[in-house]
Parts: C-alpha cells; sequence; structure tokens
C-alpha cells in the first residue's frame, strides 16, 4: 500500500456507517430518459444533492468531524465557496464542535445563510476561495484551533468516497457502469470516486470535469506538477486556482480524461437538466452533464453516471440562467 | 374487511417489490432546516419525485400495468394532465403494452412530451381534464382497450400506498411522524397514505391540500357525497372537477383534515422551496408546504412529513414563478 492509497475500503465502510445516521444512504441513483435519448447513452444521475445541505461534501464533513470528536478537538476553521463550509458548520453542530467558517465576500448568499444557520461563526475575506484559504490558516494558528484542508484530508476522502461504493460494488446501484463524470474543485469528490474504484478492482473509468475558466486541477493533472492557474469561474462549487498535493496524486495515478468546460456551457447544462430532467443543480453540480454534452461521441451507447454534486444555487444565478 | 379497505399490507409489499425493480425506492426522506427553522416545527421531505418521471404516480402505473400485463392486456387507454399520464406510458412500454394518453389541449409541454418520448399516442382534447376524461372513456370503448381510471383503481392505491409504508412501518424513514400533509386531485395519492397508515394502526394523522381553485374533493369531502365544483387551478397536478368515489369513501373514513391553498400560496411555496431547500417542484408538488405555512399554528413542534409529489414543472411555469 503506497501513501496516497491508503483509503482502504474498510474505512469508507465504516464512514458509511456514520453518514447512514445522519442522511439517508444511498443517495438515489436515477434513470434519465431524456437525457439519455439527448446523448444516446444510457445516463444516470447520482444525485449527491439528496441531504440536509445538497452537497455531496457532508459526506466527508460527517466522517471527519466525527473521527475529530473522538479526539476531543472543540473547535475548527476552514474556508470554503459555501458547500464545504456547510458541510463541517452541519457536522460540527451534531458534534458540539465550534465552527469558524471564511468565505469569499462574494459567496453565494444561501450558502452563507446556511453557514449562519447551522450555528458557525462565519468571517468575509477576499474576493475568491483561494484568499479565504490564507486567512483561515492564519486565524488557525491565532486560535491553536483544527484547521480543515478542503480536499487533503483523509476522512473527507473516504466519507465522499462512500458515493462511489453506492454505485460501483457488488449488488450496488449500478456496478457495471462504464464512465463516472464527476466534477472537480479541490478534487476530493472525484479521488473518493478513484480510490473506491480501485479498492473494489472494478473496470469503470473515472473522468474529471472542471470548468475552463478555473482549471488549475486540470493543469496539474496534465503537467503532472501542482499548477497555479487563473480562477475565474463564477461557478462558486468549481472555483479554486491551485492544484492540491494529495489530490493530484491520487488523480494522476487513478484518473481517466479530464474533461474542460466553459461556464457558459455549465450554464446551459444546469437549464438542460431543469427542463429536461426537473432536477435544480447549482452550476458545479451540472458540470458533469456539461462535460457528457462535450464528450458526447466518446460516451455513445456507454452507461454513463453522471454525479449531480449540489443544488444550492441562488435565485440570482437561477435567474439570470432561465432568462 | 369492507369494500374500501382492501389493500391489505400484502398488496402494498407486493407492489414495492415490483415497483424496486424500476426505481429505487425508499424514495429519500430529507430533513429540511430551513423549512424547518421557518415553520418551527420538524420538517421532513418525501421526495416523490425521485423516479425517472419525476412524479409519485409511477408507483401506482407500475404496480397496475405489471397487473395488465399479467392479464394479456395490449391496450389500455386513459386522461391525465401529464404526470399519470408519463407513469402509464412508461410502464406500458416496459410491460409492451399500448397507450393511448388523453390530455387537455393546454397541457404542460414538458409532460406532454414526456408521455410521447415514452412511445404512447397522444391525443389532445378540450382545455382541462374533466373534457379529456370522457373524451377516453369512449375511445377505449369503440377499441375495447382497457380503460385506466386514475384514482379508483386498485393497484394504483396499493402502489402509491408503498412511500407510505417506507416512511410509518416498524423501522421505516420516520414512523413517528405527527402529520403527514399529502397534495390531491383525484385522491389516490392520499387515500395510499390512509390505507398504508390504518393497516399499520400508526398514529399519524394524514392531511391532504387541494387547490382553491379546485376544490371538488374538499368539498366532496366536507359534505359526504360527490360534488362537481368549478376547476380552475393553474396547478394541473391538481386540477380536478369532481369527487371520485373509491378515493372519497377512503377519505371519508381515514383523513383527519384537508386544507385549501390559492394558486398564488402554492406558487409562492415553489418559490419557497427553490430558494430555501434548493429542491424544484412543480405546483401540486409544493403544495404541501403551501398547507404547512397557512397550518403554521397546527404543527408548531410537530414532525410534519410534507409528501413533494412531482417536480415536472415547465420552464414558462418556473420563469413566472421567480419573476
Amino acid at each position: 500500500m503506497t501513501d496516497t492509497k491508503f483509503t482502504e475500503l474498510q474505512e469508507m465502510r465504516s464512514a458509511a456507517l456514520i453518514i447512514s445516521k445522519y442522511f439517508e444512504i444511498p443517495t438515489p441513483l436515477l434513470f434519465s430518459p431524456s437525457l439519455s435519448e439527448k446523448l444516446g447513452a444510457e445516463v444516470w444521475l447520482k444525485c449527491e444533492f439528496s441531504n440536509p445541505i445538497g452537497a455531496f461534501k457532508l459526506r466527508g464533513g460527517l466522517n471527519l468531524i466525527s473521527a475529530l470528536a473522538d479526539k476531543n478537538c472543540s473547535h475548527v476553521v476552514t474556508a470554503s465557496t459555501g458547500n464545504h463550509g456547510q458541510s463541517i458548520a452541519y457536522a460540527a453542530r451534531l458534534f458540539q464542535i465550534a465552527a469558524t467558517i471564511f468565505v469569499p465576500e462574494n459567496a453565494n448568499p444561501d450558502k452563507a445563510d446556511s453557514i449562519k444557520r447551522f450555528g458557525a461563526e462565519i468571517k468575509y475575506v477576499g474576493d475568491n476561495f483561494d484568499s479565504c484559504r490564507s486567512a483561515a490558516i492564519e486565524y488557525s494558528r491565532e486560535l491553536n484551533a483544527r484547521y480543515i484542508h478542503p480536499a487533503n484530508e483523509r476522512e473527507i476522502l473516504s466519507g465522499v468516497g462512500t458515493a462511489a461504493l453506492e454505485v460501483l460494488e457488488a449488488g450496488g446501484q449500478l456496478k457495471d457502469a462504464d464512465v463516472v463524470i464527476v466534477p472537480v474543485g479541490g478534487g476530493s469528490g472525484v479521488c473518493g470516486w478513484i480510490l473506491a474504484r480501485d479498492e473494489l478492482s472494478s473496470p469503470t473509468k473515472i473522468w474529471a470535469t472542471q470548468s475552463a475558466q478555473a482549471s488549475a486541477a486540470y493543469e496539474s493533472w496534465i503537467s503532472g506538477k501542482l499548477v497555479t492557474s487563473p480562477n475565474l469561474t463564477t461557478s462558486e462549487g468549481l472555483s479554486t486556482g491551485d492544484g492540491y498535493s494529495l489530490t493530484q496524486e491520487i488523480m494522476r495515478n487513478g484518473l481517466d480524461d479530464f474533461i474542460l468546460a466553459d461556464d457558459s456551457e455549465i450554464n446551459d447544462a444546469v437549464a438542460i437538466m431543469l427542463e429536461t430532467q426537473h432536477v435544480l443543480l447549482e452550476p458545479a453540480g451540472a458540470a458533469a452533464l456539461a462535460a457528457a454534452i462535450k464528450a458526447k461521441e466518446n460516451i455513445k451507447s456507454k452507461r454513463v453516471v453522471l454525479v449531480c454534486s449540489g443544488s444550492n444555487i441562488s435565485r440570482a444565478q437561477l435567474k439570470n440562467i432561465i432568462d
């Protein structure tokens, strides 16, 4: 077992036990007749918005915070564009741990409201994810609180990997899926899929997708080193300007393809999902559909799972997309 | 056992076995932190839009069509404002039975498109549900095809009742729910809940809700006889001008309360569900939330399940509600 391939099946199974106490798993894997027709493939939606915070992140948050509670941690600090912050805030309240969440000043207001509703302290810093990450690290040092990295955390990866187990393991929802497409910001989600797929020795291909307007993970994966790249996407769930060490190492070893989609294509995917499947997704949550549309020729007649990672779209974003 | 209390637990369990082959059950029961805060209650959403047609009706359609296939039925005819028609069309294709669906001329275009996509013959007649129901009955007689009533069908009730079993039975998702609120058109959905609740001897209260602009089921329930009443709602999933014999008898014996909400309140509920919980529902699907808001004082501190019965909102409806 190498350093990176640490997240064994047993850790994911333990994580699933923890998660199952707080929301219902497996989340639905929904066959989409309309998208199947549109793409000439057998299209399934892994509904990772189906939990109390509306985003896949809660799997990792619950698993990590549960582990920190066992170690008597009393205060956690993290940075987030919203969903990771909601996840940590929600889980921390359940385990009675104080939480401080740094978000960009232009954060999605619905996500920020939720963080506050869950009882966390919220701090607005800077104009994107990268600047509030630095502030969070500094603040955690001042307070001697536990800084939570959005992706380089073992328990986050084994937590989010539980979604992949639900689909790919023997007796799972669709163990013979040909391709799973996963949206990427820092990469925790896609790494959960890669680790689970490898542990299960499944032949399923794992593809990542990212906004072309914030392509640090893609650039890092292509070049084989950690790259900093402009972070200009309007899809805040995909917003990051840096490749991260742990997730990049896992992606280098196990990711089968990586598709960039423009923000406009991602927004179109939100509209298509609304109109044809009547599923509400935030832009990041619809990125896998944008990638599938771009890769239409390569998925023809295949069984494809689109990971619909979150639904936390603001009214302004939705109005803009519908108009 | 009386005539009406025919849908025994065993029939529902058999229905669940059939349904589970075609989509994933139980559908999610989602805790809503934001709606709980808003209503001062513990609010849970039964996500009945979580299946390939986006509406609870598919449970009943699969169960009935499966039974008809066993009897070598070759052609079914029904009338629908959309979701029942999608359900019958989808199930009929699976069982290789021809289907003709009568819909009103102003039918929700997304629902009509789905009916055609599922390979059914579609016929547009009249300006509301009631007129296309008469046409469907006549057509079925001409062809000697099996007419499917939208609610007075034993297998439809036991099919839709499976949702209630998932929540209320021992070991279910929330067996100690205080109140379940169910949107009503013809009443098949709410009757499934009543029958299951009674069979399980559960103390949970079942409340119905309907549009004040199409209140035939309410008027029939209040007066104890089958009433015809103006059918002017813009929420096509709740559209009906008549009380139906079978569902009214079950409601008379087992329904605990009935709340009317105006179309405008129902549309507001769609917007609230979008903004606070980021769940997309069609107006009928959000009617239970509209009722909960109206009955806020009566649900305080209670465990309340809102049955979110469908998500098939058209772009025009959604745009209108967001603007």
